[in-house]
């Protein structure tokens, strides 16, 4: 795959700042440590840990908002219009931040909005993937309930793994593997409830079905890296900007298709509350950083972000809504944080 | 301590096998590679691996014995007798082991009965230990139920590690560490059950008790470790005799202060039945594997082998008793799969 090739060169460009002190490939430094060395090694770890923070909080106040808006009351307003304003609001950010850039550096090849339909092709297939799978999230109800669903919802995170290293062609560590199973297993132990055990009744189509589910989204998530990485100077935004034209187009046409009476006889916005602003605002900003966190780090980091948020937001619902920790969260939370550091130290083996 | 130096030496033997390959320290094989290279080294795994696979069989079936014993009803003989039982069988197959290495080397200074009161005098101080932390048990139920004692208990996993890095001053890697926390967590996981969250409730005074008894059974176990190490080269069926001796003198003396009356009345063989027999051999045989386990392995291959035997026997009583497997069974058991293959790969790193 040609994003390969340009990954091996940006390694090799990687190599080149801390080249010096490179001895052999298996004692290297820049390997061994961590911590970068280099100067331009620096700048990227400091960007990558900014945008996976920001993903990390972003993530995690997005799930204290939905449970504050089901206290609030039921949804009043239409879902297909909300998803419509994220995409356009994520549209609206990616060209403020591109004006920004091109008044302080001009406009360039990297940076001009203009694009070629060679580049833009690819485009429409994380957004299709995305329908297809919350098409499929209909019909798996009649075989799971939804906590089950949620449950379940944890093989994305090997099926992410999988793909990874299969689509990207990026490998992991054995002990980074171990650090990913464990994952799964941490998130998945942290969300037991005494009903759980009911989704080990799961009939065989439920079971296939969350298995495709999870490779679809898995699949999504790492074909939009592919796509992001695949021209790694051209600017992020403009990358961006074309992935959420599509975004809006798919959702404009769920509009027509499911809401359109309602929108019509209602109003775009009927039942726009505070809250629901706010989740807009919020779903907006964390998409950006998904895709700042694909720019600057990979599909793992993703994962590993979004499921720590998972356990913030329990932690923080403790103080907000008086939540009860469960021993199995401890246990769970004991896990995943076990699973990051491996995954830190994994590194080092590589 | 005098027996780290023993440790260094036996070490130093243990490189020298493979010295021939030994470049650096750093890359030497035999740390990289967990599969032995000299024939010495593949002798001593093989025992190490005989011994640990003993010691998970024989725990497992313990377990399914207790299981068995239970459905069959109450138990009508008194524990004082059995327990002494168990320590003169041992005894018993200690010095039948010993005729028998008699026989074929001779007497020398390694496998002679006789001993010095320097060697024997701190045999008593595991007996002892237990004896403690078995009183305690009696006043930790005012604070806990059993179910929530079975989840404390797992606290030894980690007590067991601390007090092996700090007594025997042992290191683990950092992913061995890692794996270690992981194990007593999957345990713990692998145990939850509905009412499992009232041990949170557990007051001050419980959690207390609950780490002191920890602590005093890690260090029982860390301490027979150091006794039997002390001296490598002396016969382990010497060292289990004088170990197993007071281990009889103490049960002696707890027949007499608790259950006199009865043994004088009903006989000492009151209520033994078939289930109590194989139990009693169980234990020996059990107490055997583990001071084998000791000599040849460490505390931390004991825990893990006691650890995986838990999980067996579970999956062993959904055929014998038609037991019910819950999700945190699955999720614990792979995080102890994770676990047990971390500290495989993690003596690389050492």
């Amino acid at each position: 795959m040609e994003y390969r090739k340009i990954k091996d060169e940006e390694d090799q460009i990687g190599d080149g700042v801390v080249g010096d002190a490179v001895t052999s490939r298996g004692v290297s430094p820049s390997k061994v440590t961590s911590f970068p060395t280099g100067s331009v090694d620096r700048l990227r770890w400091k960007r990558k840990m900014v945008v996976t923070l920001a993903l990390t909080i972003l993530t995690s106040s997005q799930a204290i908002l939905i449970v504050w808006s089901k206290r609030a009351g039921k949804y009043e307003y239409s879902v297909t219009t909300a998803n419509f304003m994220v995409e356009t609001l994520k549209c609206a950010l990616s060209l403020a931040a591109l004006a920004r850039t091109w008044k302080k550096e001009g406009v360039t090849e990297d940076n001009r909005l203009s694009t070629t339909f060679d580049e833009v092709k690819v485009y429409p297939i994380p957004a299709a993937l995305y329908l297809v799978k919350n098409l499929l999230q209909y019909y798996i109800f009649a075989y799971v309930n939804a906590p089950g669903y949620q449950i379940l919802k944890n093989l994305n995170i090997i099926s992410t793994g999988v793909l990874y290293r299969i689509i990207l062609k990026r490998k992991l560590s054995e002990v980074q593997w171990a650090g990913f199973i464990l994952l799964c297993a941490g998130c998945t132990t942290a969300q037991l409830n005494p009903t759980s055990d009911h989704v080990l009744e799961t009939p065989l189509q439920g079971w296939m079905m969350a298995i495709v589910m999870a490779l679809l989204s898995g699949f999504a998530g790492v074909y939009t890296e592919a796509i992001i990485k695949k021209r790694p100077s051209r600017n992020i935004n403009v990358q961006n900007f074309w992935l959420y034209v599509f975004g809006m187009i798919f959702n404009a046409v769920a509009i027509v298709t499911q809401d359109f009476d309602a929108v019509v006889n209602k109003g775009f916005f009927y039942g726009y509350s505070l809250i629901t602003t706010l989740m807009i605002l919020n779903h907006a900003l964390s998409g950006i950083a998904v895709s700042m966190v694909m720019k600057y780090a990979d599909n793992i980091v993703k994962v590993y972000s979004t499921s720590v948020a998972m356990l913030l937001t329990a932690v923080v619902s403790v103080f907000l809504f008086d939540f009860h920790l469960s021993l199995a969260f401890f246990l769970g939370s004991t896990v995943v944080s076990v699973s990051v550091y491996l995954h830190s130290v994994g590194k080092m083996q590589r």
